[in-house]
């Protein structure tokens, strides 16, 4: 290896380091921090994001990636040498349009708005949040417009997250979903009485919940030997390298999909996380490749898995006996029915899968207008009901399960929320491949066997971390760019049979 | 405040920063990281530990040093600002000696003896640990020679953890020590049937003995608002900062001492660090005075206070409402004699407060002539057992329970261990203080009130952190320097009525 390498090398596996510490101690944060801690872990966790700014946006780092252009131009694109180069070279060219006053201003404002919309949220009054949400708004204007976009401010934004997807794209394929998903929910809701979901709340031990979704989801592939899981309020997936990647989940007594979904869902995380390939570790490309690709493993392993019926024929009888009382005269088709429920609800991260994605394409909406300025922070909480009413059908009734409902706006990171809906997108079309390569799908899932399903997206997806945009990923793994249509082929499909709509409507 | 103090304490919060994230990676490590993490840890520790030193011993902090020198030069010497400038040169000096590459061969060392140690170990066999071992010695060898000494090699180590004291006051100070040890552990030979320990062996629920201890020592002074408890194999206190201050503690359903003890001991280490003044915060100042003032804490809250008659009148009801079983028909005074059952044992940290300072000078001796080269490392295992025989009169049959029994050897640290006794001593004298100053400190013992207590060492200890040096400490909170007399006395009193010694002996 050249010496220009191993230097670009050294200082990337020091940025590595000193986001992986980063994120440890956001991790303790989240999990086990005594309510004292939070001053000086602030002040650790500023030093620590700063010094790795400072490291990987310096002139060396600049330097050295010119000296291995030129080397690595006759590489192939997917190799290490090429691959190392052109991602780092993204990631420089956007790190460095940020000043360190701007990123270290987004770092203040985020942290101090953090608890305002904590007191907003318990006080379900949006007008306490507001002045913060400008500041964040204002400050994801700065970011655009420092970064630069041709067309559409949001797509400087975008760009950041999912490389390669424009606001207009994004747009198109919203239009495509709202068509419909719109005319399913109107069917669903004619036929609410087909499913039963009574069962999930009457009352489940939380440290048997616990107990029983951690095996499970070593059973599908989660390797405790490289991860754990803790309780946090809000769970998440994190890593600090190859043989550390946890996940955390939160469980309820009265509504049993939050633990059992939430772990499956944090796993799809963390499998994708253990199966990058070790040996691009410490470098940029070891990560997923976009958060929206990262959503595609934790849907499609919560969903298109969890909520599947062969998975409930292979794991009901292991779920009743544990929890004998509950279930008792309870069978695998309807717990299957239960689990899959399907209505017009208030809280994103508790929708089903057919309405999910409306919650998602609200937001984008409204995070694309403050920040072309279209919409006025003051008249968020009203656009955000009546677009809840446009689209879903109800009336929301406060601000805490309307407009503060989600953490994001607290933080400057406008362009995230599209990835949601990327990941159930992204999942189907992986699926859709899946199904093609391992016809016997479900009869493996129903025999308790997901070798053959990791090994697909292992090869497929996380060996490959973030050499290949969103995109290139799509299309060596399906042979097409992200599309639509197979996620609304299967929901149709799904729903419609659960719910006996008449198929000349779907 | 001046322009160069503002930038001196803008560096040194950086690096504190960093040495705590380390600190926090340390903990993570020991209580709940799964075993895969290990490879990804060790770089990030050797990342952060590098960059801390390399920024703390740039040519910046020399030059600011340098004119806080002078600006300071008429403020008092137990000011904030003389306290910083002459604590932070003193460990600009010693660190500035030792190379970058010194650093990094140290700890990678220590990093590649740990897991060597650990087989040498378990596998009982000295043999296999020699080697790492000769290389840190020799490593301890180049750091006492590039810090530089006068006299004897060891003192330029010493003098690292234990500013201000020399080898040779240490040998008079053991000497001293010796002298009254080995007649008294003697006297209580002929006397061992008068203590009656067995109660301890009766076997404890592991989880009730752990919420006990908790419980137990928040009602010390612990603030759990500020801190929390874990369970690790080797039980340890670590600091992120004064609102996040952690102990960590081992249970044994087997013996009783281990986990209440430990805890107290751990809760002693941390209420110090709790009571560290905030001003000092960020700054070398934020830490103990040294290694042996930190253990004179834990000893003192373990053994002192602990292990006194006043202590078991207050908390032995609640201990036997707890465990009923084991401790029916026993009482406090009974159960006050047998924690404190005195007899010759293998393993320092199991062993009681008579013998415990004999472990520690032969550790000081091999160490001292290990460095000197008088003592070569493949003959340390003969002179480690005929040194047990002649201190303590057993024989130690296997490397396990003998010279691979303690972690540190696998680090290069020689000149920890004699912290262990100064911490003893310490701890003595300054409760002989403590009992002058607060004469009915037993009745409020036995009323199970503390605040006086922790007031006093709040007030004469904590809040000063490394402002002074040990025997500056000690001078001002008891108007004398460091001396043996006062745990002499102690324990000759203590031991002497635990086990009907004659007083014309003791």
């Amino acid at each position: 290896m050249s010496d220009s390498l191993e230097q670009l090398k050294a200082i990337l596996a020091e940025v590595t380091d000193l986001s992986r510490a980063a994120a440890m101690l956001e991790w303790d944060q989240e999990t086990y921090m005594p309510p004292g801690g939070v001053a000086a872990r602030s002040d650790q966790l500023s030093t620590l994001h700063r010094l790795s700014h400072i490291r990987f946006t310096g002139d060396e780092v600049g330097r050295l990636l010119e000296e291995l252009e030129d080397e690595t131009s006759g590489k192939p694109f997917d190799s290490y040498e090429a691959s190392l180069v052109r991602v780092t070279r993204r990631d420089y060219e956007q790190e460095r349009k940020l000043s360190p006053e701007l990123v270290s201003e987004a770092a203040r404002a985020s942290s101090a708005a953090r608890p305002v919309w904590e007191q907003a949220r318990r006080e379900a009054d949006f007008k306490i949040f507001a002045p913060a949400l400008e500041k964040n708004v204002e400050l994801n204007r700065q970011i655009a417009d420092a970064i630069g976009y041709q067309d559409r401010r949001y797509d400087a934004l975008l760009d950041r997250y999912e490389p390669g997807l424009t606001t207009g794209e994004l747009e198109t394929i919203f239009a495509e979903l709202k068509k419909a998903i719109v005319p399913l929910v109107a069917d669903i809701a004619r036929h609410t009485d087909a499913v039963d979901d009574r069962v999930l709340y009457l009352g489940y031990d939380p440290a048997a919940q616990v107990r029983y979704a951690l095996d499970l989801v070593t059973k599908l592939g989660y390797d405790l030997e490289r991860g754990r899981q803790d309780i946090s309020t809000h769970p998440f997936s994190t890593s600090f390298g190859p043989g550390d990647v946890r996940i955390t989940t939160r469980v309820s007594r009265d509504f049993f999909n939050e633990c059992l979904f939430g772990s499956i869902h944090e796993s799809g995380h963390a499998m994708y996380n253990q199966g990058i390939g070790d040996d691009i570790d410490r470098t940029p490309l070891w990560a997923g490749a976009s958060p929206g690709v990262h959503e595609s493993q934790s849907r499609l392993w919560e969903n298109l898995v969890g909520r599947s019926p062969a998975f409930w024929k292979h794991f009901f009888p292991s779920l009743r006996s544990t929890f004998p009382d509950q279930l008792r005269g309870v069978d695998d088709e309807a717990f299957f029915r239960a689990v899959n429920r399907s209505y017009p609800s208030l809280i994103r991260v508790e929708a089903d899968e057919v309405t999910y994605n409306l919650h998602v394409l609200l937001r984008f909406e409204l995070e694309n207008e403050m920040l072309e300025g279209t919409l006025k922070v003051k008249d968020l909480p009203e656009a955000w009901n009546s677009r809840v009413k446009s689209y879903l059908g109800i009336d929301v009734p406060n601000d805490r399960e309307g407009v503060l409902q989600d953490i994001h706006w607290s933080y400057v990171g406008f362009g995230v929320f599209p990835g949601y809906t990327l990941g159930n997108l992204i999942g189907a079309q992986l699926m859709e491949k899946i199904r093609a390569d391992i016809p016997d799908l479900d009869a493996q899932i129903e025999a308790g066997q997901f070798a053959a399903l990791l090994g697909w997206l292992r090869k497929n997806v996380h060996r490959h971390g973030r050499k290949f945009t969103p995109n290139e990923l799509l299309e060596r793994a399906t042979g097409k760019p992200l599309e639509a249509g197979p996620w609304i082929a299967y929901v149709q499909k799904k729903f419609g049979a659960l719910y006996g709509i008449k198929a000349a409507r779907v």
